[in-house]
């Protein structure tokens, strides 16, 4: 007789192993850390004995679930913004969330947080990626779970450093200091090809080898970066990377939603696993990976939640079911993704994924003791058919919930037993991180009360203290202007032809001003346009002075260009009410009496409203807005037209409702 | 103050009322078994007192959920058959399932299972079909839960009748029986446009009408299903069934994926609902509804499981959830279909597309008390945001599971409290229901052993004992042979010309034989196509004698119309081995010796083998076949070919590996 350390046994075990061996009543050795044995119960009762035997009482044992992709700390921003557009979430709320909020404080929380939502739902191990990984590191390893944690890095700043040369530097001390942990794998991950320049994709690749440790990533998520990719460098995402050296490197990849078939081979060819998020590309609308074919092909696929943001949750049992349901209805056929195979893509193929398959992913002698107990009976899985042997996958795929995991163990250690998690205190993190939440709902409750707040978020806008002298009014004889335009009192400086598409937004509280987002296209003589600017323009709805004959001082106080879409504008601000104009737009700088105009005359083309003759010019003081208000009123007078008509300060106020 | 018998207090309330009213800190008054107030907790307990005030302490309190479209009983089924085509896992698994198993007994145990594991995941009000529908909505009224009932009338033989005019006199018994019970609403289900004759579907729609009961019915699940209409009635399938007058009744129609929008404006004068079942269409392969447009066009538009069968579970937090993403993934928008909305199809829009609006669906003050308690702070859903009154709606769809629940109450009873189910004892009906699948699992292996039993159990085979002389040789001259054929001592009495395309299912017991699936085409004199059939056989490895000079006798002991696709067959037998062998076949029917003879002059195409002369005869005592064997080998001589030539009794042999 031999001693183990442990006996698990009368389990109904599967064991996910290259055949898929399962017994009816079986039981499991562990010594140390690891697997010894694995066989019916019977036999290894015959062979071996221990001080520590647990009876699994007829309980399914088998591999504990691997999450393949995620963004754990994101627990903390669950629930956030929802039902948006990619870059309004994005960038409209988990950035500037991110930029405020994240912390090695705000990662070890949100990452227990999520430890014990894992463990809870039968996760052993994942692939994590985010700033202070290394922090993220030590929770996880605290929690006592298996994780690829991957120090993130791009081109922008982040919360965890202001160059991308800081967090290169702290992805190499975490993997040289965490290289030999016995839960953690540390790793780099240059975030995506459109966040990072080649010289990152380069340098992350390097790190990689150098130290023989994965290479997370996201690739081809939506079909407007495959595009773009095509755009600028005539090639789509696999093959950019390729060109980058990415493939050197052992490499997760996460998403390869808009992949073809040529580039499933690149990846296979190198040895690359793919992380399949059929939850967070559902909700965000980016499409369904083509599994069925990654797999035709021969691509390790895992299955991953992606953060807790994006999804809303950390349940595998919910994606392995979604990532069987997607192929099927995707596909058309319903034979597609298979029970048996998309549990196999949660458990040993994900960690293949990950490549840590040598270490845990299946019961087998000599891998980790990476397992999980699940109830036998409840009733959402009652009846149960044995005629064949698949049923018992269609069981787990199809009915079985995450709450219906009882043990959880990794590395040969008990992290949860009889759903008492064992290395989180939950009571502390929950208030905690409710803690945190007011905070940021603060946070945003004071942004959203304000346009202008909103506009500083998105970052990019710049305060410019722009006080302006402006008069306007309705053309009589547009042909008179221009030729008056030529007096030999007005030097023309500058000439300018524009077409002006304008949209402004106002909103219910018309204290909050305007929003305009203007796109300037600039005519040549030829009347072609040779350049095209965007411009959004936060406008105060406060007249500073109005001198005699409405000429108005007010100002323009944040300009930004525009580097987000019409539509990423309109659903980020929610305005009440959005008008457009258009316009046609020749623009002089003149100087007149030795005082410098802009003088544009505009051709309102959307609404037809016919030619407005206006007058500006930047100023100081009141003083010097007076007397320029007075040059204002010569310079229309010069120009043949009638400075009385009473007119609005803004095109807007024309049209508006 | 008034006196209440119940006071529901401090929760934090949902009403899903025409305002999404919340309450923050609110409590629900009940009276007998409706709602008499609903308000901020303050207020109520200044204007009412009871004996029976019940502290939520903050947990979520909000309508039950509505199930829109289920089979009940099938949770008997669940996980028999998975990852199946529609019509094997249909007429392959489960009618011939529910032809040996369904019974009074069979739908009150699988409807209490149903029932459990809904009151578990929050579900008070659903609808159901299926058969002996008296026996399913007397068990559900035990079980204390309401319910459309819809008896099942089809043109094919059911498990509880033999001929429609059965179910639908069972149908208007049930509805006059049940017309005025408090918790179910009796209804019928005529089952699909195309398993009903016009005469059925005319006929249950009068009986809706004359009781003034919802009709229940499936329409446009499948792509196939509206092609088929289009092709045999020229038009798609909702006109098709207006046409029958089924809009008379008040419809409550399941799936509409393959629906256009002219048919939802139909569905829309009709008032007919519709119920959505995400689940199920997808593991089916069905494909998605177009949910965004129906809720658009101004539709209600319920959330309904389908039968455990092709699901397997009754989870609506689930459904609820997959419709969201569902919209979002398949229309390319992450905005489509918004947590609220989707939380609405399952609470009130739900029970108005049941017809039963008036009565259940949200919290408000006339309506019946059907209402949950969700825990408020589990760790998967943790941390909480209140920025919007939208959050909490994205909490509960994007990220509570059905096991958050733990209260429910139907009609002012409460039905499980604290988690622990008050009307049905759960022990009792798991051990039943695993009795059942038991049987089912014998019933099946016993038949899957036999590639004959499967045959007979998808019905139309018929035993055919079919004793045949045959001798085959192959052709050296068949230029000579068919000169030969006109042989004065050859009478012709018919000729005939196919084309024939065999596909041959082998198997890995050798024991069971063969599967031929002929399609059969007649070609006429000028080489044309002029019918086609095609037949399915089962033949029998064993040869029952050998002649001299390998002249055989056998028999071909089943045959069949084949009426399924080759592709059914081949998923249903699941064949080891799988030869396809096409030929020309000159047959004569022909009179030697004064005895009937069939010869065929054979060329194999596929795969290229030559030409072949079989000599066959129908026989019906070895004397008769002894006798016939020599004169078959007198017939070849005639025919100037050799009959000595050793050859296999089937074409099918001549190439299999």
């Amino acid at each position: 007789m031999k001693k183990a350390e442990m006996l698990l046994t009368h389990a109904c075990i599967l064991t996910m192993d290259k055949t898929f061996t399962q017994f009816e009543d079986g039981s499991v050795v562990i010594i140390g850390n690891s697997i010894t044995a694995i066989d019916e119960t019977e036999k290894i009762l015959k062979s071996f004995q221990s001080n520590n035997i647990i009876d699994c009482k007829g309980s399914i044992l088998m591999p504990g679930l691997v999450n393949a992709h995620t963004h754990i700390p994101m627990t903390l921003l669950r629930g956030l913004a929802d039902d948006l557009r990619l870059d309004v979430w994005l960038m409209g709320y988990m950035m500037p969330v991110e930029r405020e909020f994240v912390s090695p404080d705000f990662v070890r929380l949100g990452s227990l947080l999520a430890c014990a939502e894992m463990i809870r739902s039968g996760v052993t191990s994942f692939a994590d990626m985010y700033y202070f990984e290394e922090d993220i590191a030590r929770a996880v390893a605290d929690a006592g779970m298996r994780a690829v944690c991957s120090q993130t890095v791009l081109k922008f700043p982040t919360p965890d450093a202001q160059f991308f040369e800081d967090s290169l530097a702290a992805a190499r001390e975490f993997i040289k200091n965490w290289k030999k942990h016995e839960l953690i794998v540390p790793s780099v991950a240059p975030h995506a090809p459109y966040t990072c320049t080649p010289e990152i994709l380069k340098a992350c690749a390097n790190l990689a080898v150098e130290f023989d440790v994965p290479l997370h990533t996201h690739l081809s998520e939506t079909a407007l970066e495959v595009e773009n990719m095509r755009n600028e460098h005539g090639m789509p995402v696999i093959p950019y990377v390729k060109k980058q050296g990415l493939f050197e490197a052992k490499v997760l990849a996460a998403h390869c939603v808009h992949i073809d078939e040529g580039e499933m081979h690149t990846l296979l060819h190198a040895k690359a696993g793919v992380a399949h998020n059929p939850s967070s590309n559902m909700k965000l609308a980016s499409g369904a990976a083509p599994v069925k074919k990654m797999l035709e092909i021969g691509l390790n696929v895992g299955i991953g939640t992606d953060g807790p943001a994006s999804n809303n949750d950390l349940d595998m049992f919910e994606e392995i079911r979604l990532a069987s349901f997607l192929a099927k209805g995707f596909s058309g056929d319903p034979t597609a993704l298979p029970a048996e195979q998309a549990l196999l893509m949660g458990t040993r193929m994900g960690a293949d994924a990950l490549h840590i398959g040598h270490l845990t992913g299946s019961l087998e002698v000599g891998k980790r003791a990476d397992l999980i107990l699940i109830d036998r009976n409840p009733l959402h899985r009652m009846p149960h058919f044995k005629r064949t042997p698949d049923s018992i996958y269609a069981e787990l795929v199809y009915s079985a919930k995450s709450t219906d995991v009882s043990d959880v163990m990794v590395n040969g250690k008990w992290l949860m037993q009889d759903r008492k998690l064992l290395t989180i205190d939950e009571m502390d993190i929950l208030q905690a991180s409710q803690d945190f939440a007011k905070k940021i709902d603060i946070f945003l409750i004071k942004r959203e009360q304000s346009v202008l707040s909103k506009l500083i978020a998105i970052g990019g806008a710049t305060e410019e203290e722009s006080y302006e002298v402006q008069a306007k009014v309705a053309i009589q004889n547009i042909d008179s202007v221009l030729k008056a335009i030529h007096n030999p009192k007005i030097k023309i400086i500058r000439t300018r032809h524009y077409r002006e598409y304008d949209t402004y937004f106002s909103f219910r509280d018309a204290e909050q001003g305007y929003i305009r987002y203007r796109e300037d296209h600039f005519i040549d003589e030829k009347g072609e346009t040779t350049n095209v600017r965007n411009r959004l323009t936060h406008l105060g709805t406060s007249v500073e002075h109005r001198f005699p004959q409405e000429v108005l001082l007010s100002r323009s106080r944040f300009l930004a260009p525009a580097t987000q879409s019409l539509r990423f504008y309109r659903e980020y601000f929610k305005p009440n009410q959005e008008v457009e104009i258009n316009k046609d737009r020749l623009r002089f700088l003149v100087s007149f009496k030795k005082t410098e105009f802009f003088i544009n005359v505009d051709t309102v083309t959307t609404p037809d409203k016919g030619h407005f003759l206006e007058i500006k010019s930047r100023t100081w003081s009141l003083r010097d807005a007076e007397k320029k208000s007075k040059l204002a009123i010569e310079l229309i007078h010069a120009l043949g037209e009638n400075p009385s008509t009473n007119f609005p300060k803004d095109y807007f106020e024309l049209v508006k409702s």
